[in-house]
């Protein structure tokens, strides 16, 4: 990136910061808090065998049968709109892979995180808990779901999540010396994990087009997994699609099998963290992202990729939106926002 | 219940309505919007076989091990604060089984629930997701949960919340010919269908208790199972609770065998829908709460029993607070919140 632009975002955080510090304490004018569901099907089950429950301490047992008709494949969706958005278009977080919604909320050391930002800053903000996660609920595998769930262990927390280099067990792991992480609530960010399978994409996908279709025309942040579910949304609604911000994507498209040039006119952001060479998974993860980006720039000139490490940012993690300097990266995206002139 | 109590409710109603609908358009003056987990603790799995799995389209495979540390038994809680909230204390909503927050949240006719309700009436709102539930995750099984989850169909939906006597079939099913249930919006409220474990009252408990400590002194609405783990929740800490609404209480604790004595001070209201002698399972659920109320009710001179059908209000299931009159309804228990001293 070019130094005028950095410093351009560094000036811009600043300012920034010092309007949202200015209005941090005074009551957020509330228009509308909500929820919805969008996607989802029915399906029926047959032949599983019929027993008797009981679901409360003093209950006596009653028949339950597990067959009949389900819905699956449905997905949350909670929002906020101000009495007076600053923002052109509502902004919808996604979240990434093994997590929920929660991602986005009040971070796990208790303090603020960018749902809370983003409407300080004026924007109408939407959460959602991706299919089979969170709020969504999941449904019977395999018979609706037909593989097993993964959980993720603290141990692959700390290290894929690029906290630190080493986790041996709770009392023995060791954090990035500059890590920007707050570790005293990492057990706190463990309890926000989902259970999560790798045969959903195809029902997630289509809960997160309706929900483009509900929504939009929107500017679209996104996280990890989540961000290759909203780099194909774009593909499907490139008009519904203002911005797209690419928050440490896991994987992006093959360039050459997608209609990239679909995506020419909508301003895209690819931004990372720290130490993505400290780490024996993420420079292969961001390759493919990089690929990916280096074929869009060509056609897209709203297309930027920016690593913290240069702007001088250091320490931050694949959570970034949950490090203690998080209020400073969401500052630098709102800054991207407005430079593409898409809210004050 | 006496004719006065009735007539002091039919009128409050009314009184409550109008207030109401002359702020529902007006912006609601936010002091903070966010969340928090309560309860939770390590288990450390070994013993799994390791495999590689790939999380999003177009990743190469990366080695998965599924031992390690893990959090289980957290609870997720959002809350929303106001500027100038009219009660005296914050108002809890627990929901009951197979279910999350989001029975609280907006209905799934679209239109607001009682979370909306409530902090236009002026109360700061608390909403959570039991364990194992929502945004609050859950836990391998047989590892970690020592039981197989419980699913709940359509059938039993419709028929054990008394929306109607009788589902065949999604095309082919009967309702109560005066129920207040939004009919179109069935299948979207069944999207609101969590799985249930019967082996995590203990861990549920904890975590409601941790919660309890943490929020109040505060008011308490909650319903079906999530009565059992309320009125054990004031019992283990009754100078906390300020009031317990009970909403369709699918259980209540043996009288004799808990020190009843200790809820002389907390008012109490046990709150019933209508068509409880047209199911096969009701009368023996309200059996046993009656037996606690009737217990409850000669040392507790705020202890109270409201079957909606003796005020007129008729047609209204076990999830009254997404039923087309949720209204009405939120207003007698705000109304009865205010008969006790508790908000303007």
């Amino acid at each position: 990136m070019n130094r005028l632009i950095c410093y351009v975002l560094r000036a811009g955080v600043i300012g920034c910061a010092l309007i949202l510090t200015g209005c941090a304490g005074s009551a957020l004018q509330v228009k509308e808090i909500g929820n919805f569901y969008v996607g989802g099907r029915q399906v029926t089950l047959s032949g599983l065998p019929k027993t008797e429950i009981s679901t409360a301490a003093g209950m006596a047992p009653y028949p339950y049968d597990p067959n009949g008709d389900f819905e699956t494949g449905g997905m949350y969706v909670n929002f906020t709109k101000l009495d007076k958005p600053k923002a052109k278009f509502p902004l919808m977080l996604w979240h990434g892979g093994g997590l929920s919604g929660v991602t986005w909320q009040t971070k796990p050391d208790n303090s603020p995180g960018w749902e809370q930002f983003f409407l300080r800053a004026g924007h109408d903000v939407y959460v959602s808990d991706a299919v089979e996660r969170g709020r969504s609920g999941w449904s019977r595998y395999p018979d609706i779901y037909t593989s097993t769930p993964v959980f993720r262990s603290k141990k692959e927390s700390w290290e894929l999540f690029r906290i630190g280099p080493n986790y041996q067990s709770s009392t023995s792991k060791t954090a990035f010396s500059d890590t920007q992480f707050p570790l005293d609530a990492f057990d706190m960010f463990a309890r926000q994990s989902n259970p999560r399978w790798l045969t959903n994409d195809a029902a997630s996908q289509r809960a997160y087009d309706e929900y483009v279709q509900k929504v939009c025309p929107c500017v679209l942040v996104a996280h990890s997994q989540g961000s290759s579910f909203a780099i194909t949304a774009a593909l499907h609604a490139p008009d519904k699609i203002k911005a797209l911000v690419l928050v440490e994507a896991s994987s992006s498209p093959d360039p050459a099998k997608v209609a990239i040039d679909t995506m020419k006119g909508i301003p895209t952001l690819y931004l990372w963290g720290d130490h993505i060479q400290d780490s024996p998974l993420w420079p292969r993860f961001q390759g493919v992202s990089r690929k990916y980006f280096d074929a869009l720039s060509k056609l897209n000139k709203d297309a930027n990729w920016i690593e913290l490490p240069s702007l001088g940012i250091k320490g931050n993690g694949h959570m970034m939106m949950m490090d203690k300097n998080s209020d400073q990266i969401a500052a630098i995206v709102n800054q991207w926002l407005k430079s593409k002139g898409l809210t004050e």
